[in-house]
């Protein structure tokens, strides 16, 4: 591997869950609706509504519950009631009061590579949502750097490693997402470790095999991270 | 003054209309809950909801979408229709679509300043619809940096000017509200410009007068901005 000098992490599924959360939301919409339509209607609209406003919304709870009431009154052709579209707006609520769960061996695996390396994080979604997860996780003093973003793409990680004088030969960055953590970080020429989450929404998914001999890496778990680094 | 050497602009309300927005938006959401509500009830009851959801939520058009469905649901008991949540879900995406008006002497200023000047952009809201506005305004070539944050207090300028190595002598704050671009700025010990916006929301008022000879001052408009600077 090239000399690394900054790691970078992605924050939902690579250092806390979060696609559960939403699952666990899904399950109760799912059911919300069951009178209505059968699930795979449900998911599909619901899906199609979440990338339509995606553009105009970003990514984050507050948008998914906006969705979620859209789809839900266009589902039930207006006939869903005023207090099922007021469980959507608690269900949102819930998910961001919802406690940080970090995944197994970042609490051990971060403070380690913080002696060593220039940790930062970078994630995308809403900003105070990402920050409130940010100190409620406890890890915020491992981080050099904190880059909430609105889309990860090439000409992202481009103006962060150009705004923070780092070149990508000296660049890692760890995530959960092919689409967003991984294939855009090798096309800049760093390295990159894929750390897979049980669960991907779909949007982040990619069947793109990622060709970078000796720059990317696919991990079972961030506890792998130092062997990786040899430290 | 002191000799400045950076200046920051707010962006709702100091470079383009925003609050005028919203009060559409408001007399249109008065006249949905006519029916049930005088005007002052509705408007209290909002601002209440707002304020109450504003820690989880932060500021924006999400953010005010899902409290204004929230608040007709409790103002209406439950008895509010979908096609009229369905109402209050596509007016809050035309705020978000809602074309960038930019403010009398603003597209004159700016580039006349950034020849002197580094200009920043200090602004708080949802991440992308400020990023979506900052590039409908045609203005993103004036800023050397733009800081989109969750909130705008003492903690928030320091940790901006620390990023950037900027001493608070050298730091110029331009900005309609006295709460979020002006009283935390003057407590560093940098300048600050207020510029009034004609309508301010009722969250940004402040009554304090600031004390700060020779660092505080008031301008009409942003044309001004050159003549106290003395250019």
């Amino acid at each position: 591997m090239q000399h690394v000098r900054v790691i970078a992490f992605d924050a939902d599924d690579t250092l806390w869950h979060n696609e559960i959360i939403f699952e666990r939301v899904h399950e109760r919409y799912r059911e919300l609706l069951a009178h209505y339509h059968d699930t795979a209607t449900v998911d599909r609209t619901l899906y199609a509504t979440e990338l339509r406003n995606l553009e105009l919304y970003g990514y984050g709870v507050k948008g998914f519950t906006l969705s979620a009431i859209e789809t839900a009154i266009e589902l039930t052709e207006g006939k869903i009631g005023a207090e099922e579209i007021r469980l959507l707006l608690q269900q949102g609520q819930a998910m961001l009061r919802h406690p940080v769960e970090l995944l197994d061996h970042v609490a051990a695996t971060l403070p380690a590579l913080a002696d060593r390396f220039e940790l930062w994080l970078i994630t995308k979604g809403d900003l105070r949502d990402q920050e409130r997860k940010l100190e409620k996780s406890g890890l915020r003093e491992y981080f050099r750097a904190v880059e909430i973003v609105s889309e990860k793409d090439d000409a992202t990680y481009a103006a962060i490693l150009e705004k923070r004088n780092t070149k990508p030969a000296e660049f890692l960055m760890v995530g959960n997402s092919l689409k967003s953590d991984i294939l855009p970080v090798l096309a800049l020429g760093a390295c990159a470790a894929h750390v897979p989450y049980s669960l991907t929404w779909e949007h982040e998914r990619s069947t793109a095999l990622p060709e970078a001999p000796g720059r990317f890496f696919t991990l079972t778990h961030l506890g792998e991270l130092p062997v990786l680094l040899n430290c």
